[in-house]
C-alpha cells in the first residue's frame, strides 16, 4: 500500500498512468463530410493526389514573361515587350509566350507556356496598344506561385491523429478531399456519487444538494472533444456503484466517478474501482491543491478516476490529468499548457512539495500588463470557478508567490 | 473617396465598423436544455432563486459542535463533549446540538441547529462510545460553507450575453436551471467569388484551383461559435454577384465575401458590396500584411467583409477583424487577445505604419522558453497555415523585430 499513498505531482500522476495504458482511446471512426470535421482527430495520414496548386500561377496582376526578356531593365531604359496575349481567371493559355513578347495576366492567373515570371503592373508602362515597357527586372519565378508549391503532390499534407482546425479544413479542401476520415470522438463516463445529490430538476429537501459536478464535467469533456455520457446519480453503496461503474467501463473509453469527500463514501468508491479489474488503482491522493484525494486508476487499459467531490477540485483535476487523455488519447509535453504569464495582484502562500494552482482573473493593468487576480474561496464554492478565468501554478518548489510575481496561467 | 482610402491600422477599423453598426447580433432565442448551451450566449440575466448551499454544510469530517465549548481546548486540556447523534448525508438533523454536545458528521453533511462549527476529526480523541475530547479550538463558521455562501438568493448568477462555459453549466445547474434560454448563434454567409474556383469535389480543370477559402472561414466561424451558411462559389459578374449577396444579406447576421485578388475582380465586389444600401463601404483596405486588400462595410446594420482571396490573407483578417463580431457582437477589449508571449527565432523586417501578423510555430527551447518560429511564405499558400499554431504581431511602430525578442502571439 505504501506506493500507492505517496505524494505525487500532476507530472508523477501522468507518468505512472501513461505506463499502464493500454488503448484507451477510440478504435472506431467514420466519415464525415469535410466542413463536419472540425475539432475531430484525423484517423488517417492524408497524403496530396496531386500538387497544389496544379499549375505555375500568378501573384500580382501585370504581365507574364520570360525573366530573361527584362534583365537590365530600368526607368532610363525599359526594355520593350510585345503584349500578344492575355490570360483569363481559370482558362488555359490557349498560347504561348515567346522571347520578346509578353502577355496579360491578373493574379491567380495561369502563367501560359513559355513564360517563367510576372512583371507587376505598376512597372510596366503602355508605349500602344500592344507594346509596354518594362521598367524593372525580375527574375524566374518572380511573381508566381509555382506547380505544387503549397501542397506537393505525394506529400504528407496531415498525419493520424491531427486535431482538424479551420485552416486543416482549407488545406483538405485544396487537395480534394471531401469526406474525412476521422476518430469517433471518446466516450467518457460520469458517474456523480453521493446520498445527498439530486438532480437539477429537484428541490433539494434538508441536507440535499443539486448536482453540480455532472455538468461542470460533462462541459469539460465537450470542450475537449469527447463525448460525454452521463451515467446520474448513484447512492454511495458498494453494489449499486460497481453496477453502475462496471457498466460504465464496458461502455466507454474513460470514466469519471466524482463525489465522496467523505473518507467513508471515498473508501467505498475505492473498494468499487479496485474490485473490477488489473491494474486497478494506481495511486490515492496527489500533492496539489485543491484536488488531493484523487483516485487515479487503470482497469483493464482504460483510465477510470475518483475525482474529489468538491466541484472546484474536481474541475481542476480534470484539466490537469483528464483533458489531455480525452484531447490526444495520452499525456504529451505541451508547451502551451501553462505559456500565459500574468502579474499576481497579492501574496499567495503554498506549502513546498505540493502544488497550487490558483482560481485567477485575468485582467489588464493601466500599463497594458497582464493581471493575475486571486479568486479565495473554498473549493466547495462553484461561484468561485464561474469567476475565474484560469488556473495560476505555484509549483511544488515554491513556499508561496508574492504579489507582482509572474506566475503561469492556463486559461479554462 | 480620399478617407476610404486612408491607410488603417486593425484597431482603426474596428473603430470605424463599431460605429455603424446596429443590430448585428442575433435577436433570435431559444430555450435548450441546459448540457447544450455550452458555447452559448445567454439571453437573459440569470438570478439564484434560492441560496446555494441551502443549508450550512460542513466541509470537514468531524463533529459539528458549539464553537464556544472549545474555546481554550488544547491537546494538554482538550475540551470534552458528549457525543449525541450523527448527521447522516442529505439528511436532515431531526434534532439539536446542546451545550457540551456534538454530533459526528461527514463531509458535506447538514450542520445540525445549535452547532456553528466543525471540528476536524484529527483534533478529536474518542474517550469512550460517548464522549470525545477536543484537541484544537474551532471559531465559529469554522470548517462550515454558510447557506448562501456559494449563490446567495437573488443573487446574479450570470450576465445576459455571458457565453457559457463549463463552470457556467455547474452553477446553473446548481441554481436549478435545467432549461437555458440562449440567443441562437449568428449566422455567418461565406461566398467564395473567383471564376477560377471549384468546388472540392470537382478535379480542377487548366488554371483551376479548388475552393479553400469557404472551407476554412467556415471552420472559423464555427470556432468562434457562430453558424456558418456556405452560399458556395459566385461568378465575377455583378448581377450574379449582387443577386447572391443580397440574398445572404438578408438571410444572415453578417456576411463575408471572399476571393477577388485581382485589381478587376475587387472592383466588381466593391461596386456589389457598393450597391445594396446604406452606408456602404467603411474602408478600401488596411495598413496590414497579410490582408491588406480588405474592404469592410455595413449594409443596413449587417457588417460585410469583402475579404482578399489568398487564404492566409483572408483567414488573418478573419481573426482580426470578423471573429470578436461573431463572438461577442461587437469589438470590445479582450486583453487576452495576444497575451501570450513567444521569442522569435529570427529576424523579422516590417514597415513602419503598417502592423504584421507572423504565421509562427510555437516551440519550446531547451531552457524551457517559448519559441516562436516564423513560417515563411507567400500569403496564398494554405500549407503555411497549417504548420502554424498562430500568429505573432509586430506593431505599426516597429520596423521589424530581432532574432530573440519577444512577440505577441494569438493562437488560432
Amino acid at each position: 500500500m505504501g506506493e500507492l499513498f505517496q505524494a505525487r505531482t500532476v507530472d508523477g500522476a501522468r507518468e505512472i498512468l501513461q505506463r499502464h495504458l493500454k488503448e484507451q482511446e477510440s478504435k472506431d471512426r467514420q466519415r464525415v463530410p469535410l466542413p463536419e470535421a472540425l475539432g475531430l482527430r484525423l484517423a488517417a495520414d492524408v497524403h496530396a493526389g496531386e500538387d497544389v496548386p496544379g499549375f505555375d500561377r500568378s501573384t500580382m496582376d501585370g504581365f507574364a514573361v520570360r525573366a530573361t526578356d527584362t534583365f537590365g531593365a530600368s526607368e532610363s531604359l525599359p526594355a520593350y515587350l510585345d503584349v500578344t496575349g492575355e490570360i483569363f481567371m481559370g482558362k488555359d493559355a490557349g498560347g504561348e509566350v515567346g522571347p520578346g513578347q509578353a502577355w496579360k495576366i491578373p493574379t491567380g492567373g495561369m502563367l501560359p507556356p513559355g513564360a517563367d515570371a510576372v512583371v507587376m503592373l505598376e512597372y510596366t508602362e503602355a508605349l500602344d496598344e500592344s507594346t509596354i515597357g518594362v521598367t524593372r527586372p525580375v527574375g524566374p519565378g518572380e511573381n508566381v506561385v509555382r506547380r505544387g508549391e503549397d501542397v506537393p503532390r505525394g506529400s504528407l499534407v496531415l498525419q493520424a491523429g491531427h486535431i482538424i482546425r479551420p485552416q486543416d479544413l482549407g488545406v483538405l479542401s485544396a487537395v480534394g478531399v471531401s469526406e474525412v476520415e476521422v476518430k469517433s470522438p471518446p466516450r467518457v463516463g460520469i458517474i456523480s456519487t453521493g446520498d445527498e445529490v439530486v438532480p437539477v430538476d429537484n428541490v433539494p429537501g434538508p441536507g440535499q444538494v443539486r448536482d453540480i459536478n455532472s455538468y461542470a464535467l460533462y462541459g469539460q469533456v465537450k470542450a475537449c472533444g469527447g463525448q460525454p455520457v452521463l451515467y446520474g446519480i448513484v447512492r454511495d453503496e458498494f453494489e449499486l456503484l460497481q453496477e453502475m461503474l462496471a457498466r460504465a467501463v464496458s461502455e466507454c473509453h474513460l470514466v469519471i466517478l466524482s463525489g465522496g469527500s467523505s473518507v467513508g463514501t471515498r473508501d467505498v468508491a475505492s473498494k468499487v474501482i479496485e474490485s473490477l479489474g488489473e491494474p486497478g488503482i494506481l495511486f490515492h491522493g496527489i500533492s496539489i491543491k485543491p484536488g488531493k484525494p484523487t483516485v487515479g486508476a487503470v482497469v483493464k487499459g482504460s483510465p477510470v478516476f475518483g475525482l474529489p467531490g468538491h466541484p472546484v477540485s474536481a474541475m481542476v483535476v480534470f484539466e490537469l490529468l483528464v483533458a489531455p487523455l480525452v484531447r490526444y488519447g495520452e499525456y504529451r509535453k505541451n508547451p502551451l499548457e501553462f505559456a500565459l504569464w500574468a502579474k499576481l495582484t497579492r501574496n499567495m502562500r503554498s506549502a513546498a512539495g505540493r502544488e497550487d494552482y490558483i482560481r485567477a482573473k485575468l485582467k489588464e493593468s493601466e500599463k497594458g500588463e497582464l493581471l493575475a487576480e486571486p479568486i479565495l474561496g473554498k473549493s466547495g464554492l462553484i461561484a468561485t470557478m464561474v469567476k475565474a478565468h484560469g488556473l495560476a501554478k505555484i509549483p511544488a518548489g515554491k513556499e508561496g508567490v508574492e504579489a507582482g510575481e509572474y506566475v503561469a496561467v492556463k486559461l479554462f
